[in-house]
């Protein structure tokens, strides 16, 4: 596996194994982790809010840069172990969805 | 690699000529992608916001679970495309704050 | 009350009545309420995902400036319905908050 | 003007007046108020992520009661700012959507 393959197994055990850990398989409803996830996805947007397009292209300093990094990793998480617990393959229904998105905005 | 991998570059070069090719390169900024992200984020609340906890849970009828996957994949398509434009390794950053989760809430 | 009031309590008895007709109010649950306004929100921002800052000021179009009066009404009725069945004032938390902004961002 | 009523021209002055006097004037373009509005959005989202519909409905602490009050004021306020920037009438575009929603779900 090359560094650009994201093993989603090894993430999806992971993800399992954190909760089980802790006792918040109970909190881990595809209902929370939804909200889990928009929340998430609020930091993300408030990193961004008050920059111009232009500077949010350049992301100089390095600390925003690394925040936004954990932002999508914390989107990303939420958004793995939601596939997980709904039983959902995420590289199939991704994969569909952008054949899908082909045929809807042709070239 | 298996199924339970994602190629990561096949993907990001999806998306990369799916932008060029339709000249919608210069609207991916960072800020953007992030707009387009929660956007997905809302729809996906949108699909759980009045289920019970339970409901969620079994999303017995195949339309819904269908429209999720769709959702989620929104969310994972701008996902990358915004580690993408900001040159973010996702693997990387993702292992990193799972990690820095470990020490955050220790068993 | 001049135009420039919003009469809160006539809203306010408005949706519940609304709920209560509609044997909604199960479905009112503060959990709920929050994930409807954060949706309504996703909508919101997807109107101006993709507009330059200067394009979004201007919104020449009327179609645009309706859809925008829409997301921005769905927001605002989640808002006071939660705020109602949480039994918080609105107006007193407001300007609370815009009293603590004023400590906290000196001119 | 009861305690039910929320004075919008007095918000929308203090809003404008506090951006004024801070030079923030140039940040609040529409595309940014909804990004903000949509941040705060996803903080509210969050403080109830993990809490079941009965728990949300109850809120027995008086610090979470407390941080959603805080929530609300700041979705509040960038709404009525987003209105303001827009020149759209809050009031008028709320009664509206209330008179479509009786349309589209009947009893």
């Amino acid at each position: 596996v090359s560094n650009d393959s994201l093993n989603l197994r090894e993430v999806r055990e992971f993800l399992e194994s954190f909760a089980v850990e802790r006792d918040w398989v109970k909190y881990h409803t595809p209902k929370n982790l939804a909200m889990a996830l928009a929340a998430e996805a609020g930091e993300l947007v408030e990193i961004f809010q008050w920059m111009t397009p232009g500077e949010s292209s350049e992301l100089g300093d390095a600390e925003t840069r690394r925040a936004v990094g954990e932002e999508l990793a914390d989107v990303l998480q939420y958004l793995i172990r939601l596939a997980d617990v709904l039983d959902l393959d995420l590289e199939q229904v991704l994969w569909e969805k952008l054949r899908v998105n082909e045929d809807r905005f042709p070239v």
